[in-house]
């Protein structure tokens, strides 16, 4: 079977079942093959090759709206709307999206990338269709993960009040991106072990024929009684108590099932919930045995065997290197605490777990909770550290400010993933947390230039007790320092001078501090211009001190930062400079280098600053075209 | 009975019921007649009084933690609590405030404002009583339209999978601010119709003995039809489902049940939730009446009558002003929608509704949802209006960023109670939104001078098609302009000079305008400083045009906000000035003014911008100073 010849999901209608498995056939070597490749959301793609297959069979795309959530399993609806020739490019610089994107074809309607957000828009789709007075059919994708977040919880309440027509497909695979948690879960398990409702059901009607008749004061409750039979004879009572008909749960990987069920959800009445189990990675065995979720995302692997195929690191992994230097420091501080929501192996906390798990809690997609129990927790006196990646820490921007800033709890956040993130793209970059959180009051923000500073500015923040602390670190790997043995905090606030200059002086922090020092050294090297290199490494408060004498120098000033401009740290710079400026002379010349005021794209880090103009070449020049213009005054 | 002796809540163990009802006629008395005065939350407050008497008769403050969830029900905790001789300052500068405040009380374990932080901040405080191995209780109070927010969905979905101890009371007055919506509150009808579990258990389990004995293979048919009981005779199996014991529903205001069913609780393992139905407004006739939510918060009314105290305005309400115009324009434009999150009435939707029933969404309290969903109807080619308050907007940061400005969806932000809202204080000022809208891309912010500036801004706003808009308002009143009777679009970016100056430019908008006309007055008058006055109306884009012309006219220039500093206005004008300089000499002097960084608490508005410094008498100080500094050089 060729997969070019997928193009036109309509084509799907005509074929049998035999046929179908044979396109699903091809769909999952074509898929196991090209991620084994380019690295991809391989496991989910793999557990929705049957549904996404029978979804486009049975419903006219894009009249009919799927609405995939988080999106890192549209993989095979790409293929089957004709983007298979594009595979090769998957993730990377100009390539094809791992998410949907309304731009790559009209048959994605809705783009994603965080969880949870599919219901609300399918509500939204929903009701601009019904004021038109339409009759196309909406279909959100959604997990058992992402259904325990907030939000869709928040729209499954209102879209059951509105009995809105909708057919919200939950893709049961009993994970999300570690192994789910939270009461619906059990409650999905009770589900997934009780088999179908139909089974029962002639049987219990038996049963009931056979309880006499009853009258007089009883016969109320006899009729109570019936009805309850309702709830037996009908699963899903948590759905149905929130106005959807609850149907399944089936296989997902059964054409028959799903045909059967989806045909009938079409004529429902009102909003329908379809519970399909699926299984992630299969027929991928490296793929179908994870059981802690390795396989949800990977970078490129071995077919034969699924090693990954791993680049070599020079230093430790950042995630790794904080939880287990959280994890150091809780062996003597028993109020320490750590709360992922959902990323105990993104976050490299399942030592921790294991250590303490009394202090450890995995609270599944659920950001705002994780941030509001920790404010809880430190309201009594514990020390919570939050592990939460940047662009996740978006969801819980008013528990920060609401719960946390305002009452000066000490909430300890590890803040990963912090800056661009490459092959997720614009949904999953962390480049807006300084904007986001320098504007609070009451909280520090920090960011180590290496490992070794990484893990003192871990005991910093452990041991700072007067308020919210931040700490933000990249994705991927330190830069393989020697590593103090013993633990320092150091002084809120304070920056370090890593190279000494007279013209120009960079601010900057982080990943950043290697782009300064070499465009340092090409400045000098090219026009031998002196270049001075800060590690502004608390973002918030700044190091006052060296901000005057840097003025009093009178040098021109750079700031530079992978997160945005606006409202950034070089903003909080700028704002200091004008605040203390007595007459237009004392405010120096800074120029603010960072990200663009626009969403960057995927690709690789490396391709991206280039883009954006952030690489050590661009900053050379900035600092040259600087020098020229003040030399020519 | 005197108030102020209620200063100890452990007294109240030894009063029978009798005594308790004196209590609490003494306490309703207390405030009807306070709030009266003073204005306050004064409805949800006379339905707890009962509930709240009892919850501290039997349990132990502050050792056993009561979390009220928004907190504006709490003034009978802090009247039991020893707060009494305060109420005269309530929600008054420098007093009582109307929410739980740590600083006023030990018995003021957690500071609330925004709804549905309690369950999450309970099982914090929860997860660190059992850290501790502790005994104490955990007792979120949580009403019927808070629990519907998804972060309180997040922690129940939580709470019940870790089988924490913890008694959640479900404040089940059918309201929040306006009528409930969504169908959790439908299931919380049934239940409250459905009356108590234990008047049909024995009724029900002399029917099953009826039931023949079965044997074969309808035993487990029979078995399951005996589990089904469970779903009648244990009712709310919505929380059933989530791991939590339900009891209820009982009434919240009598003693009795309270006392025996709140007992109960105290002994259950695990999470119990406890659903107590109480009637907002009880014991005052007019608040008791209530069937909107006029009554959930006032200003001063008189007591024989009801009638509200008003206070004169000069102009139509802002709330109105907008609401009306969208409504206008939505007559002749079929695609434009009305959301809001449970604010009908404070939004003045209600007309909106009336007029336009299938173009009307009222979604709950689930900012979230209705951000999103706005952003689905804007992918599907309707024009959204969401009415937002400016604070409750920060709890769909993420949803603005990641669907609706990242998609560059037409939807339309009608930012409500943006800057100090006064009384209601430091949860509630709409002080974040520019810091926190500013720095997406896509998004155009605006705020109009007066109303009919603002009326002009809605026509934009629904005519402007290349992505999200923001119409930032404050709370209160127009300052009582003619009205034009045409509506137009202005030019998005531009602003307008309204008063000709030399010296010193001031760029603001919105409340501040008329403080900066004042400002240049004062100015003018003591030491003949030539003040430009501009209107930029548009926060982002900014006018570059006039931002160059000022800086080439070398003027000294003040931004004036009523918002934060950090990453505000002001900032962005920063920004462009760097961006925009080759040398030093091109950054002209700019004075940021605006909110600290800090939290401001209650108090009129007046006298908040006086402790902040945003009078016109300190605007006019800072000119006088650049002015001195500038001629002293």
């Amino acid at each position: 079977m060729d997969i070019s010849q997928f193009n036109d999901p309509s084509k799907l209608k005509a074929l049998n079942y035999e046929q179908l498995g044979e396109v699903a056939q091809t769909i999952r070597q074509f898929l196991i093959e090209k991620c084994s490749l380019t690295g991809g959301h391989i496991g989910p793609n793999l557990g929705v090759v049957e549904l996404t297959i029978m979804l486009h069979k049975l419903f006219d795309s894009p009249q009919d709206k799927f609405i995939w959530d988080v999106g890192h399993q549209a993989y095979v609806h790409k293929i089957l709307t004709g983007r298979a020739d594009q595979f090769d490019t998957l993730r990377q610089y100009k390539g094809l999206s791992g998410f949907p994107k309304r731009a790559e074809s009209a048959h994605d309607v809705w783009e994603t990338g965080h969880s949870s957000t599919s219901l609300s828009a399918a509500m939204g789709m929903a009701a601009a269709r019904d004021i038109r007075g339409e009759k196309n059919y909406v279909i959100p994708i959604i997990g058992d993960g992402a259904l325990t977040g907030g939000m869709a919880l928040e729209a499954l309440n209102h879209i059951g009040h509105e009995k809105t027509n909708m057919i919200v497909i939950l893709n049961d695979n009993e994970m999300s991106i570690a192994p789910n948690v939270g009461a619906m879960h059990t409650m999905l398990g009770r589900l997934r072990a009780s088999g179908k409702y139909n089974t029962a059901k002639d049987e219990l009607e038996y049963i009931m024929r056979k309880i006499p008749a009853i009258g007089g004061h009883l016969a109320d409750a006899a009729e109570k009684l019936k009805d309850s039979l309702k709830y037996m004879v009908v699963s899903g009572m948590f759905f149905e108590e929130l106005g959807f008909t609850y149907l399944g749960p089936i296989d997902g990987h059964d054409y028959e099932e799903l045909e059967k069920t989806l045909t009938y959800a079409k004529k429902v009445d009102g909003p329908t919930l379809v519970h399909v189990v699926t299984k992630k990675g299969k027929g991928y065995k490296p793929a179908e045995n994870d059981k802690i979720g390795t396989w949800h995302g990977t970078g490129p692997y071995k077919i034969e065997t699924g090693d990954f195929v791993k680049s070599p690191a020079k230093g430790p992994g950042w995630s790794a290197l904080i939880a287990d230097t959280v994890q150091k420091i809780a062996e003597e501080d028993r109020r320490v605490v750590a709360i992922t929501p959902a990323m105990p192996v993104g976050s490299k906390l399942e030592k921790f777990a294991k250590r303490f798990p009394d202090r450890f809690y995995d609270v599944g997609i659920a950001e705002q909770h994780a941030v509001t129990m920790a404010g809880g927790l430190a309201a009594d006196g514990m020390k919570p550290f939050v592990a939460i990646y940047s662009t996740f820490l978006q969801r819980a921007y008013d528990q920060v400010l609401h719960d946390v800033t305002r009452q000066k709890l000490n909430v300890f956040f590890g803040i990963d993933r912090a800056g661009l993130v490459g092959a997720d793209g614009e949904t999953h970059h962390g480049v807006f947390d300084i904007a986001f959180l320098r504007h609070l009051p009451n909280i520090v923000i920090m960011q180590p230039k290496d490992e070794n500073e990484g893990q003192h500015m871990v005991k910093t923040a452990l041991t700072y007790d007067d308020g919210p602390i931040a700490l933000r670190f990249p994705r991927g790997n330190g830069v393989g320092v020697k590593m103090d043995e013993v633990l320092q905090s150091l002084p809120i606030g304070s920056w370090e001078v890593l190279e000494r200059g007279q013209d120009v002086t960079i601010l900057t922090f982080g990943t950043m501090i290697p782009v300064a020092l070499e465009a340092s050294r090409l400045a000098f090297q090219r026009r031998g211009i002196s270049v001075e290199v800060v590690n502004a490494r608390f973002i918030k408060p700044m190091d006052e001190r060296m901000l005057a004498d840097i003025r009093d120098a009178g040098k021109t000033i750079i700031t530079l930062e992978e997160g945005v401009i606006a409202g950034g740290f070089g903003s909080g710079v700028l704002e200091w400079y004008h605040a203390n400026a007595i007459v237009q002379e004392d405010v120096p010349q800074v120029k603010v280098l960072g990200i663009p005021d626009e969403y960057v794209e995927h690709g690789s880090v490396d391709e991206l600053l280039n883009e954006i103009h952030l690489t050590a070449e661009d900053v050379a020049q900035v600092i040259i075209e600087l020098n020229e213009d003040e030399e020519a005054r």
